[in-house]
């Protein structure tokens, strides 16, 4: 491996004094512009580093943001990741990313390897079986600001950005409702998930605002897969008394649900009317395309970088912030238009 | 901030000496299996990190890879970014990610940031307009270990990692051929880039193979958005021999395509068979099922990956390797059986 160029080198090269190149490369004030580029593209060809690791260590900032997310293989961390990267490298920050792949003990290794890469600043989305964060306190005793987004755990001195996902609940399950249904499976993920917890809060609140008992037999937990998706459809026709709606809370899964449905000759929405989640590419293409939940994963990918970086430049205090939440919607398409 | 905690801070309160602890700390054999215990737990406890930036400092490692994609939104690349991180993880290494959104001009900062944060190795598939890797001279210079995949540009000193992509445009139209197909429209993308220019090349090899004539007319380039399909279908329909074959490079922009030409009433396979790239999951969603050629993102991700950490470790020389290839293969359903 090649020497590391110094400024030394660049000093000897152009006959400049290494103060000189030191302030040509910080851009100081007092160098002309001429030397300044001269000194930058000598730099440049030289192959000269900043060296930005020493620098670093002087005031203990690394310009690195850790993220842990559930799964990197699924469109709607993409879209959330595609956010941060943006914001994050507008404000010349890495990004150094990580799955728990839905297991807490690889999230606590992960955890532990993002401490000591000194990450200024860590974005985290909780795996399926997370039950405590111990794991994280060592970043919050030491002042390392920690973020949550989607599935989220409060913790006092902690963000989380989330939609509203009672509201989102409640909505696509009115929505079924209001187009006649009476009998609605909710196919969803571990309850200990707030997004899963609250998502069946909204299912109920709307059946019991509408007059509809609350089953508990119309309500399966599941990983959802597209294995589960088409599980959840064999147990709907297992059923002696046919749901009419569902309300499943992952696009994929929804689609390969209603795909074994009419299989079977289901007619959707006419026999089941379907509503899913998270506003997927794939619910365009699906027949009929599935009436679903917008969730806007770039955007909160973007506002979940901004806030740490704005906290770690002293111009927003996301101690003070309890919780952030985003607009979603509900989407209309034909899956669920029983009426129409 | 809490001042941070040195091997000093851990000496003192288990009154060992600051070498015990430190031994203890790198796992030396002549430290006591319960002593170690005792020092780590205790070290763990009060939040100690190990001096990674000193000692990378030292020994010039960083332990993290940088990774430069065109989009981290695509279905794709998610898959190949989470065999990458699998891999990288269970090494020790942290993954930097980086998007060019497909400008070069974004490209050559990213590379210029992953220069600066010193990683040990790079991973690249180029932007959709990267003429040029000047860029990138910094890193071979430096004896930086630098890795193509997907989208690749031939270097002499560097790995390419790819899938037959000739091998696959020819495939892909050899069976729309045997199907009866005789006027296949070819939608791609940019030609700069191997991974189109060979599938074209494999397009052009099955015509002359099976005796048809290449149209130029019949080959549409685009940025294989969605919304480039449903502009090739809109061209498709205006033209004045109807074609019979479809074989577009991208299975998202296949399915937007077709749901158009279905929408103007035309039946696949029977007006127009169709052929996507990637298997991407939506080819399974669309009706009819999309044929489609099956691109191993993950395995792309792990072997890059893997690749690039026994160069760093010594165990492969990846500048004796000029190119690894996978094996891809077609994958035939609805959407091209005119014959069934």
């Amino acid at each position: 491996m090649e020497k590391e160029i110094t400024i030394y080198d660049i000093a000897k090269r152009l006959n400049y004094s290494p103060a000189t190149v030191s302030r040509a490369l910080n851009d100081h004030p007092a160098i002309r512009i001429d030397t300044k580029d001269l000194i930058t593209e000598t730099a440049r060809q030289m192959g000269y580093r900043s060296n930005m690791f020493a620098s670093n260590l002087r005031r203990q900032r690394t310009n690195t943001i850790g993220v842990i997310v559930p799964r990197l293989n699924s469109n709607f961390m993409s879209t959330v990741l595609a956010g941060m990267e943006k914001v994050a490298n507008e404000a010349s920050y890495n990004l150094i990313i990580s799955q728990s792949l839905e297991s807490v003990k690889k999230e606590v290794a992960s955890a532990r390897t993002m401490f000591n890469s000194r990450v200024d600043g860590l974005l985290v989305s909780v795996a399926y079986d997370t039950e405590k964060i111990d794991h994280f306190e060592t970043f919050i005793n030491k002042g390392i600001p920690l973020l949550f987004f989607d599935r989220v755990i409060d913790h006092d001195q902690c963000t989380s950005i989330v939609i509203d996902n009672t509201k989102a609940g409640y909505d696509a399950t009115a929505h079924l409702i209001e187009q006649g249904c009476e009998r609605i499976v909710h196919v969803t993920g571990s309850l200990q998930r707030n997004v899963y917890a609250d998502r069946l809060k909204g299912y109920r609140l709307a059946l019991m605002e509408h007059g509809l008992s609350y089953k508990e037999a119309l309500v399966m937990v599941t990983d959802l897969s597209q294995e589960a998706g088409q599980d959840a459809a064999r147990r709907i026709q297992a059923m002696p008394e046919r749901p009419d709606g569902l309300f499943v809370t992952n696009d994929f899964c929804a689609v390969s649900c209603m795909q074994v449905l009419k299989q079977a000759g289901l007619v959707v929405p006419t026999d089941i009317a379907v509503v899913g989640f998270n506003n997927d590419p794939v619910s365009q293409v699906v027949e009929p395309n599935l009436t679903t939940i917008n969730y806007p994963g770039e955007k909160m990918g973007e506002i979940a970088a901004q806030s740490l970086i704005n906290h770690l430049n002293g111009s927003m205090n996301i101690e003070v912030t309890n919780r952030i939440v985003l607009h979603s919607g509900l989407v209309v398409r034909k899956s669920s238009l029983k009426k129409a």
